[in-house]
């Protein structure tokens, strides 16, 4: 082949691919995620990547978002999913007589959004999701386990949130105890953008479909409240006498009590009425959670409680309430401002290094270290010094160097490469040693 | 929602989607897997499902083979990845500046080939690759290595297997040396079918390529030659003058005192001249590995060495060589098989049930016990007796009940499913009570 017929080798853009040494940060981020699904007993689910276009798409009555990649092959119409929530719903209604409810399934995977490509918006994303479906009625309890995983996967991760939490049925209420039910839809489209287009245009706009100056501003109000939950519910829980607004704060009551019983710490989560979730599927409890030293980053996890997962594909009603954490962007956001752990240039606890003719010998002692360690030898055929050069710079911990001596006398050199200490040791103290040293 | 317009839920034919139970022992065979290849130092790298087609499709010169799903997504060109090796060739390509060779990575993720769907046959599976890509000439320790790892990938997920090896050096050497250096590549096509079709049909086939009689037997039976290294160089090592042939008998001679070294069971592997890996890129030293009480199986791991991992990409020239375990098939087998370790229908170690108004006392010792063990609370609005019928059915270790007078006496319930023994415990003793028993 003649370098004419080169191809240029580049990745699609919009597409996370990270060097090792941080792929191996990345990994251990979705162990402790997972970890902490595990640990409250929900149970791993793995759906395809591909779905049947008429599934993924039923929500929008078939019509493709932009955003799908989607795509014929031979007679089958199939897209890429976009989400974990659709094809859990797919997964519940084919397999509802198997599945033994309350449901409790986590599924970490990739998702796909053809969004156009820019800074910190992926087209491939990891999810991490967690969600509990039950039979009619499902326990508020199961709510508060939600809310309380949030809060012990971001303990794992060992980053400080604030989970803001909330209830649609207070915006519902008022909105329906205000005579506005029709217009409630909207109503929510532009107090959900209140951060972003300011107080005045929120009221412009909201006055625009028919609400009163005065009604406007206590929307607004509403909107922005936010505090303790004891605080918040003594403040707002005679607003309205409206049933849906009295629901919402009796299940806010309920939720409450549930989370002291966790013993969660009050600083991580409060009520915010402000919290809307756009325009989804949610019904009851819905969730936020912000790194407080970094509102830039803005939700780092979301979630909240939903009717009928299913009503697409299924007669049966089923409600649920889950949470997901859009993996690569929070990483993406950690990397760039250094929030990560430390980065490991290897994942080696030992490096042999042949010295003269040695080779054989340093596969025996591989054989040996690796039931224990994790180790390899150094095969290259660059220089002594150059390798030690290398096993420096690779951050090695250990490095054994075996010479024609040293076969000899069956005692290794084993160099700690962080203090530069040097000992002549048996195999098996150097297995102790090091053992040792690593504590 | 009317029941008219539900939408049947179904999956893509030839897509793998395991309940909960069977998706536990299919991640814990991963984490095994994963485990062995970082036991050894090689590093986690995942690139993205999605990759340019003109990529992808380098190698086939740009045409697109049935099986591979190509799409369009506005104008470009996008194609699904159908192995993990291609992507790598590309990312070393695309890094070589920054990477540090050799470069030993894995990866395991899922890879994409629509196929006629059948059984065993799966459009979507996982792959779990490790290669050593290195800058010419790579140490034949790197091929030692690999081999040195399959043994020990096998032996972690306690799969009895024998791996195959040869060196394709052998058949490319003699073939050169009877004088059909031209026609090696159809004379390769029919030896590696030789099983398939039967001797006569080889015999006749390769009479028909040109060769004569008495060196197609000749061939045949050195296609057919396995068992000790030892004993097989023995055999063969005077079969032939020819230049390649004796680079192939050295290198299977140096890998041999390799794998002593590594002190590795000479029960599991054996040098079978036979094995030629179909049409790919392998130069070098090739093996399969299959599983000797199920030869129906067939190969379970394949790998070897190629003289140029990423020539379509770039001018360096990297010599690699490398295992793959297509995971999603040999899950399948063993299941098929009942070789899969016994399922649990949990990962709970234990479930508080409430019994009468104890909600919140549950709450209290859920959120003391789960640093410790995995555990839930039932918040099922069923009876208490379903409830522990239930618990028995799910096969949960040990159940905590909460009654009234539970809470006042702050001792409890603590049952032990499969002794049916009960206690009376604080949180406490039933914590340590629970780990003694796991003992």
């Amino acid at each position: 082949m003649t370098s004419s017929k080169l191809i240029v080798p580049r990745k699609l853009s919009g597409f996370m691919e990270l060097p090792p040494y941080k792929q191996i940060v990345l990994d251990d981020m979705v162990n402790k995620i997972r970890s902490a699904y595990q640990s409250l007993g929900f149970m791993p689910l793995d759906t395809p990547v591909l779905e049947l276009s008429e599934i993924l798409l039923a929500k929008s009555g078939g019509s493709i978002d932009k955003e799908v990649y989607n795509f014929k092959k031979g007679d089958t119409d199939i897209c890429m999913r976009y989400d974990l929530t659709v094809p859990l719903a797919r997964y519940v209604a084919m397999n509802s007589e198997q599945i033994s409810f309350p449901f409790k399934r986590y599924q970490i995977g990739k998702v796909y959004r053809g969004e156009r490509a820019q800074k910190g918006r992926f087209r491939e994303f990891i999810q991490c999701d967690a969600d509990i479906v039950g039979l009619d009625p499902l326990s508020l309890v199961a709510d508060a386990e939600c809310l309380f995983l949030v809060d012990k996967v971001f303990s794992n991760l060992n980053l400080q949130i604030i989970n803001h939490i909330s209830n649609r049925n207070i915006l519902f209420g008022i909105c329906e105890g205000l005579g506005y039910k029709e217009n409630t839809e909207n109503i929510l489209i532009i107090l959900d953008k209140l951060l972003k287009i300011g107080q005045d245009n929120a009221k412009q706009e909201l006055i625009a479909l028919g609400v009163s100056e005065e009604n406007a501003l206590k929307l607004i109000e509403l909107t922005q409240t936010s505090g303790s939950f004891d605080e918040i519910i003594k403040k707002i829980e005679n607003l309205s006498d409206n049933e849906v607004f009295k629901k919402g704060i009796s299940e806010l009551k309920e939720i409450s009590s549930y989370l002291k019983s966790f013993n969660l710490n009050t600083d991580r989560y409060i009520l915010d009425i402000g919290i809307i979730r756009g325009q989804n599927y949610y019904t009851g409890t819905v969730f936020e959670a912000v790194i407080p030293s970094h509102p830039e980053f803005g939700t780092v996890c979301g979630g909240g409680r939903y009717d009928n997962l299913a009503g697409y594909y299924t007669d049966k009603k089923l409600p649920g309430v889950g949470l997901s954490i859009g993996l690569t962007r929070l990483f993406d956001l950690l990397d760039q401002s250094n929030m990560l752990p430390e980065f490991k240039l290897t994942n080696l606890t030992l490096q042999i290094i042949p010295l003269g003719e040695t080779m054989e010998e340093c596969l025996k002692l591989l054989s040996y270290f690796q039931n224990d360690i994790t180790c390899e030898v150094n095969y290259d055929n660059r220089s002594f010094k150059s390798k030690m050069k290398e096993a420096n710079k690779k951050q090695i911990p250990f490095v054994l160097i075996v010479g024609e001596d040293e076969v000899k006398s069956k005692t290794y050199s084993l160099k700690n490469m962080t203090t530069g200490e040097q000992f002549k040791l048996s195999k098996e103290d150097c297995l102790e040693k090091i053992k040792e040293d690593l504590k």
